[in-house]
């Protein structure tokens, strides 16, 4: 998806929401595990429920690789229902050398055909370059993650004077543009997105965090919004897990509803 | 796979090699392509002609997960294959947040019951944490790596005076033990090994980059070698490609005795 479209259904909808499908077959509701494929079942009813208040879906690799062969499958039949007209990430975080990057690029825009991976940006840009050489695709960058640890070496000052996160995003940008990159920043760093738009005002952010992690939504728009509206904001456990009863579809809905409203009013003020 | 097994094994065997498994069906000898599981056909025939030669297979996850869920059966039949007393490493370079870190510890330790996992440092200590739990089990930290945007972020210069790899392997050996913590160093830059061991002088490393990407044996030998060997050469495309014709098996086999050969040789003079 091209980054037209995605803003055209940011506005349609009144909606910059992303649903991380981070699905836990421990932390579903117990009925679903007579399932055949209790992973999938649960997806497509969050989707089901959750598709008129978000424009985004994400999927965290890590719960379906630790089901194996059977999880892989899972996330195919998640891709498949999810229609076409949303915006999908594969949260894989990758970061490896250039033979191999260029494989995990094809995995996830080819046999998986997401419009988007995140990837990690330690070993520089020759492990980031072959996410850029895909029509419509795009490389979703870690900068400053919403985790306790970030502070360990993405908060180190470096001898320019700048962050390891800002002397990431600022390297990067170079890397591709604002068309097939975007950014990872953490909304429990909401305050910091002011200064990050210095170094990138046109730029698509990925905000993980609010919700259980603790992130302010109003936050994240004050200082993180520009004209495009330029942010897709992700909620995980808080709209998968409201419920785990059988009322969770209905349960997650309302949490993505309530989301969606607050979206609404602060689209409403720009 | 613990220490003293581990360095057991290469004391018996006279080798510090790792196999690289980065097995491509664009570049195996194209008649396995009509197998059932060409994946898992040439890795059989590799592990089969390599198994005198090395201690380690190291399985790249993205040559696997390009393949989707058949990727993950064929690397499942590959880790069922090889012997116990070899040590395997997923290199799947991860790094995510607490509750997903876990996920893929439980992916590569259980489900897939490796020895070991490539992580990525660039998101801090609690996403790296969750590897460390496992009795046997090791998190293996990307420090320097052998490619050449390595430059772009980990030799960047940090205001304390210490490049960013450098405070890296400072910071994050005190997360684990020289028992459940390695280091990714390339062999590329083998003359900066023997400062990263005033850091680790006890730590294993795994070296990658000898071979294709140009890095030389001897060097990390003689600059990275302690008093327990304390290294695992990698090779990947210089062993599983010497030919794509029928007698791919007995060419791998060639080029990991050649490197087997110097390794006995260099373990020799310690």
């Amino acid at each position: 998806m091209n980054k037209d479209k995605l803003i055209s259904e940011i506005r349609r909808k009144g909606s910059f929401l992303c649903v991380g499908l981070d699905t836990d077959p421990k932390k579903i509701p117990s009925h679903l595990l007579r399932e055949k494929d209790p992973v999938f079942t649960f997806n497509k009813a969050i989707i089901d429920a959750t598709a008129d208040h978000c424009v985004a879906y994400k999927p965290n690799l890590a719960f379906y690789e630790a089901l194996g062969p059977a999880g892989l499958e899972s996330l195919e039949k998640t891709m498949e229902y999810i229609p076409a007209d949303f915006f999908t990430i594969a949260d894989a975080k990758r970061g490896d050398i250039g033979n191999t990057a260029a494989s995990y690029a094809k995995t996830f825009f080819e046999t998986f055909n997401f419009d988007s991976v995140t990837v990690a940006p330690y070993m520089g840009r020759d492990s980031v370059d072959p996410f850029l050489n895909y029509e419509g695709k795009w490389a979703i960058l870690l900068a400053l993650t919403s985790n306790k640890s970030s502070a360990d070496f993405q908060m180190k000052k470096l001898e320019n004077g700048r962050y390891l996160y800002e002397e990431v995003i600022q390297e990067s940008k170079e890397w591709g543009s604002d068309s097939d990159l975007m950014y990872v920043v953490g909304a429990t760093k909401a305050d910091l997105l002011l200064s990050i738009r210095k170094f990138i005002p046109n730029h698509f952010l990925l905000v993980p965090g609010v919700g259980a992690q603790g992130g302010s939504l109003s936050e994240v728009a004050q200082y993180g919004m520009n004209k495009d509206v330029g942010l897709l904001v992700n909620s995980s456990r808080g709209i998968l897990y409201a419920s785990n009863g059988d009322d969770f579809a209905e349960a997650a809905k309302r949490e993505a509803k309530k989301l969606h409203t607050e979206m609404k009013e602060l689209l409403s003020k720009v």
